[in-house]
């Protein structure tokens, strides 16, 4: 993995990918008692960042391999990026989802023509399933983090974050990552690397699902004791990435862990401040931000908010539990 | 009021105001069966469009006359949009609100620094109320819209709207802009006549409150019966403006006439499809984008989301009503 590769992303995602804005609210810094810029990837096509990775992914395959069609594991977001990325190609994609995904989720990606298959994470082997489809229909397989493909989609994020900060004159900074599997974060810090070695990325992680936090302190990888059930679905992994972890391992600092409270109560911080609808791991970045203050050094911090596909009840029940007025 | 005016603003106001980006969703373009492009204001400074103008009118002020301080007339959005511009030239501001204005904006301008005064909307003069603190402290008034750099200010988002549209290959569309007096409405088109004249502005308003649009049908100038109790509290004026009626009557498309329940389901689809938090006024563009497009001309419509300033129960209320899932 090199600055190359997420470049040459870069411009096969030229003119399809949104450039997401860089935000901030004069209350925000007061809460978090520093400058806070926010990079709303709520506002990228499909609701998250996964769009990125998953059209990088999709464009760099063989003409003649992508005509196949595509299949991806995805509890919804990643789903949604592979779904527009191949109706784009006018290619076929089938996504195996588990039957407990966010109802929003599921739609949203049968809505962007994909075939949907559900499966029930606790009796049935989605491994099994996907092999069995792929196998039958030459389909390949579009993982979701550790892939060098989708990990440089995911760091034109950060060439974007290394501008928007070097317009605002900002060259140090730590900048606050959503993290699952580690695509997003890892494709960050390579690219801030290579063009604002000053701004330095930190993974955020939700509690009971601090695998790669837990990972960089041990120096080995580690895996999360339960894989489902937390408020946070869109990063809940197992553990980190054979390819992630040692380029977080390289680049980030340590790991901030936030409590599924912190992620509600910056989710109504995200509606009250920014205008913006953040979904719980979208918005776990802010909550470090804001309520792990003495975690964080310098006078400037960037934090991404990754994505905003959240069932309604999900967030109506932040509000009402932790939004003001 | 020329172009040179809208052009003058914007260079005052580059690297203060936030150049918004113009997002879409093909869930959106179903329902309104043609090309939706949308324009988030709620994503500026202060939450809404107001302090592109309010920064357009305190910048233009000579500096001698600035350092008195200003004062406002507002239910909210150009009190916050004034208060946070006297704040950055370091000047006072007093802004007189009615006191059932949304709780949220009546915060947030006190937060933004500014002096604000309650005045009871059936009992109270508020412009004798203002021209006593005017003449006793020497304080400029910025009116609202009805005053050219206002205007001006409003329409350097008519200049991005002609950037962006263009970038997108599109030369031809209507667009539609949330109404109150029209200083948002008069500036855009002002700027699109000047810069894209393909693109024609439509002002969009609530139901009981249609007073361009009757006066645009009849020619002079028409009131509304009420002046206050409508859902869409920020765009809820007596008429149209003196300097802003001839520039509608002479750029502007017939007006549209949305009701509350389209608002808060044109809310409903902006959280669910855009990630946004959409004000009752600010939504009304996008509502008449999606519930009446037959009243709509050509295969692309932009419009504009004019502001977010939205209290909570006031945004729970309309995804209840009208949110999916």
């Amino acid at each position: 993995m090199d600055i190359e590769r997420i470049e040459a992303a870069a411009t096969r995602l030229t003119g399809h990918v949104r450039r997401t804005p860089l935000l901030s609210s004069p209350f925000l810094d007061e809460i978090a008692g520093r400058r806070v810029l926010v990079k709303p990837e709520c506002l990228q096509h499909t609701g998250s960042f996964k769009y990125r990775g998953a059209r990088a992914a999709v464009s760099a395959l063989p003409e003649d391999v992508r005509a196949n069609g595509v299949i991806a594991f995805s509890s919804g977001n990643h789903a949604q990026g592979v779904a527009l990325a191949a109706q784009q190609f006018g290619v076929a994609a089938v996504i195996i989802m588990p039957s407990d995904a966010p109802r929003m989720k599921i739609d949203n990606t049968r809505a962007l023509g994909a075939e949907v298959v559900l499966y029930d994470r606790s009796t049935e082997d989605r491994d099994a399933i996907g092999a069995e489809l792929s196998n039958a229909r030459g389909l390949t397989l579009i993982k979701p983090f550790d892939e060098p493909e989708v990990i440089a989609g995911q760091g034109t994020c950060g060439l974007e974050i290394a501008d928007q900060a070097k317009a605002l004159g900002v060259t140090e900074a730590e900048v606050l990552v959503c993290c699952g599997g580690g695509g997003f974060t890892s494709g960050i810090a390579l690219a801030l690397d290579a063009k604002s070695p000053g701004l330095r990325v930190r993974p955020v992680e939700p509690e009971g699902f601090d695998d790669v936090t837990r990972s960089l302190k041990s120096g080995r990888i580690e895996r999360n004791a339960a894989t489902s059930g937390g408020l946070c679905d869109a990063i809940i992994t197992p553990q980190p990435g054979a390819i992630t972890f040692p380029i977080m391992q390289r680049l980030c600092g340590p790991g901030i862990v936030v409590t599924d409270d912190e992620a509600q109560m910056a989710m109504a911080q995200a509606f009250a401040r920014l205008k913006l609808v953040a979904e719980p791991g979208g918005a776990v970045a802010l909550a470090a931000a804001l309520y792990h203050a003495d975690e964080i050094e310098g006078d400037t911090v960037v934090v991404t908010i990754s994505g905003g596909n959240v069932d309604r009840p999900v967030f109506i029940a932040a509000l009402e539990r932790f939004g003001e007025g």
